[in-house]
């Protein structure tokens, strides 16, 4: 599985009060199917905050971060940029080259209109069916095929963490040791 | 592939304002990925205006509509009830058993947190890893293993159709013949 390679995803287009729950969805999406960082181009601390809240108790060191300048940004990206639309080649026709590429990848999801440009920059541009439905499926997709489906099997080793059940919320929870003021004292 | 099961996508807990693009990529995940019917148990006329919309350009007959009584509706369902939790067994273990059952499926998937009963009364509590993330993710990748990737090739017969390109939007929309006075009268 090419966990060695770097996927990280850029978030165009986002409009704060539109895209809030999207946004959030395709941040914890990227988080559990195996990328290790969200850009947003538009500043949003909501999004920004619960995504973070989310890495602090299930775990893992998925990054979120704002890069306004976004073009200049994907020009110096060192590595593959794959461009998700629905007007691209379909995604099981380009998933071994990109996976055989061996390299980095940016996966690009937009909300709002894309420029054209983005489509000239892009490796590939990449469509998980050619119908209007969602950029949280295409990427959930899109990481799905990328990681073969082991994404899913990924331990975090959070604080909080689910033991799979066929009937109940099963729920384990860390208690983080908290520093007592004898023991701050000793440098504990 | 099991096209010839009734897949039947069921939202509950959709709270208007604040789910309601969620809910539409829900809806959309739905119909492209094979579903043949949205059942929201809150009324939302702008989920189901956009969802209808998208369907009546692109094709297809996927269905929208408002099921109250969503507890009712549950009990009387005939088939195989899938409730989409973090909290399940890994969809991987149970994929196979669930496509031998050979009987229509209802898919749960719910927004805010979801009643007791309904672990219950599904026949299979079935989570796309343990990790939170999105539901309309959740949907995508539970269709995408049931239909084993043979939703995405599936054409919709619409007016407006996609030719996926390298590069650029191809897009090719059918005109309607419109009825001109004298052809109505005619009865065409």
């Amino acid at each position: 599985m090419p966990y060695d390679n770097r996927v990280v995803v850029l978030r165009l287009g986002h409009r704060p009060v539109r895209d809030k729950r999207v946004t959030t969805h395709l941040g914890l999406v990227a988080r559990s199917f195996g990328a290790s960082e969200l850009i947003l181009s538009t500043e949003d601390k909501a999004v920004v905050d619960s995504i973070r809240d989310v890495n602090k108790r299930w775990g893992g060191d998925f990054f979120v971060r704002l890069e306004m300048d976004w073009q200049k940004f994907l020009k110096s990206w060192q590595g593959v940029i794959v461009h998700l639309t629905m007007y691209g080649i379909s995604v099981d026709d380009m998933i071994e080259e990109i996976r055989n590429k061996k390299d980095s990848i940016l996966v690009v999801v937009g909300a709002e209109k894309i420029p054209p440009q983005v489509y000239k920059q892009a490796t590939f541009n990449i469509s998980i069916g050619s119908q209007p439905h969602s950029e949280v499926a295409a990427l959930a997709i899109f990481l799905d095929r990328y990681f073969m489906g082991e994404q899913l099997k990924r331990d975090f080793s959070g604080d909080t963490k689910i033991i799979p059940s066929e009937r109940r919320k099963k729920v384990i929870i860390k208690k983080r040791k908290k520093l007592t003021p004898s023991m701050a004292q000793a440098g504990e």
